[in-house]
């Protein structure tokens, strides 16, 4: 079987134009995590699925990750990614939003060729759209709360579930339903996906700011600098003495100025907080349910070994 | 049957986030022309096929439609649409992006509501994901055309083609297709739609300058102002003495400052070398190719008699 790299590649041979097929490839032909085509995979091999059409859906997923990535760096002004120049930086925003816009595109095609029945094609055509419209939506909740006041974390959960959760939940549930699973186990790898989306976010959310800057890939600190109210910003408030609660909110209610110096304020409050460690234990117990969701499929145990390396493998990651 | 305001009514009502779905709301609630649904439907009905299916499809092309117009209005830095605020000039860019991005994944969504069998849908996914990535590529061949120095009139007839006939062509062979109209039919009516599409284009070329802006609902003169190499400017370059070539040439190497000024200019150009009049003549040549493909076409002169009377009118339109 190919290679997702060779089956990127050979869908991209030749095309034209080139400012708009170059983002493409140089986005799709970086080497990420490929975590959602892993998912897709390993979902599959848990019911004996067949690999070569697994793959198919493991590029479209991959596909729509890239192009999500695209757009949110032109929104987010992000610079870098995978230590790289972002498409918007290197192009230029209106290349970066219609190759974002093309990438889409060719993610649904490859559904298409999906073999195994029209219906088949369906079934994870519509799972797969119905991901896409809410990871728009998660981040749209997310923007908003760029300038929203108060935002609780329920609400911060509802939205990195729909951000980054829905795709991981869309990801293993398309692969249950390629390889024949019933609807209940479709159901409980979407809940696994959902449960390991959040824990994958959580452990995120900890690496922007503990992260060492060579492994990470991404500007240390970037959503302190953009004021991103993620979680450890929103324990750290519902925790803060008033003096430490005034601080925080003052500096993310203004467009960052002296960033080390706001940084490293910021980090001082979390350390005195024990956020670090209190986010790390959530995202522990999300592991857990993910687990615990595994457990109740119905294939047997050496059959799940895979996924749950991967998912106990993840909390551990430096990037 | 419901309309199509009632149907996208429908489908937007209290969802969320509001900053994602308003733009859209107001998008695909303004009083356009209408024209891909029209296409959609007068191919259905020609073969006798199922208006309320065909609104689904109808929908569809609609919103890919106001999907590239939204992107396309950030690219173009276009403040004006249909006589009112731009979605990125009423919001932000942010939320043009993001927006047109939910309306493309909803767009592919009303095609997975047909009915008719999961192989039909398919065969439409097909046309429809073909038409949205020649659409960028077009449009990245538009933005790629205001630095190229020379266009020639056959690249830029091949990037309108790209960008506004092949949607004319989905439509149509989409129609065909759910109307059970056999491949020969479907294949006439897709080049139907490319004639179409290259007439309205170069109706809509001879509209930006010449249109009456009551009417228009667009910045007249938006083309010159942004250094558009249009079928008018192509051929007036072809056929301009050395003087008026230096003008032409010099005026749309740089950014517009004095805009009244060089609309002045070059209008004056255009009407000196006759080249309205020699426009509207390819229009009417577009025109006949498609009323010979439409000619072609294996059923009754009556069931025409629809289409037929929308080409023809499309010439004299005002907007």
């Amino acid at each position: 079987m190919n290679t997702i790299e060779q089956e990127f590649q050979q869908i991209l041979e030749n095309k034209q134009p080139a400012n708009l097929y170059a983002p493409i490839s140089y986005t799709l032909l970086q080497s990420g995590k490929r975590l959602r085509p892993k998912l897709v995979h390993m979902a599959v091999e848990m019911f004996g699925g067949n690999a070569e059409e697994a793959q198919k859906v493991a590029m479209a997923f991959e596909m729509l990750h890239n192009f999500t990535l695209i757009h949110d760096d032109i929104m987010d002004v992000a610079p870098i990614r995978r230590g790289k120049d972002t498409v918007y930086k290197k192009w230029n925003s209106n290349i970066a939003i219609l190759s974002g816009d093309a990438l889409a595109i060719m993610a649904f095609q490859q559904l298409l060729r999906l073999k195994g029945g029209s219906q088949l094609i369906i079934d994870i055509a519509e799972v797969f759209s119905q991901t896409s419209l809410e990871i728009c939506e998660g981040q749209q909740y997310d923007l908003d709360f760029e300038t929203q006041p108060k935002v609780s974390i329920d609400e911060y959960l509802k939205m990195i579930c729909k951000k980054t959760s829905v795709m991981f939940a869309g990801c293993m549930k398309s692969g249950a339903i390629l390889a024949g699973a019933d609807e209940q186990d479709q159901q409980h790898l979407y809940d696994m996906g959902i449960n390991l989306g959040i824990a994958f976010q959580l452990a995120d959310d900890v690496l922007d700011v503990y992260a060492s800057s060579a492994a990470f890939g991404k500007t240390i600190g970037g959503d302190i600098r953009d004021n991103k109210k993620t979680y450890l910003y929103l324990m750290a408030l519902q925790q803060a003495n008033s003096e430490q609660k005034k601080i925080l909110e003052d500096l993310f209610a203004r467009p960052t100025t002296d960033f080390e110096q706001k940084y490293k304020i910021v980090r001082g409050i979390y350390d005195d907080l024990n956020i670090k460690a209190q986010t790390e234990e959530q995202v522990r117990k999300y592991v857990e349910l993910c687990l615990a969701d595994l457990e109740k499929i119905k294939v047997a145990d050496k059959k799940k070994a895979d996924i749950k390396n991967l998912v106990i493998n993840l909390i551990d990651r430096e990037k």
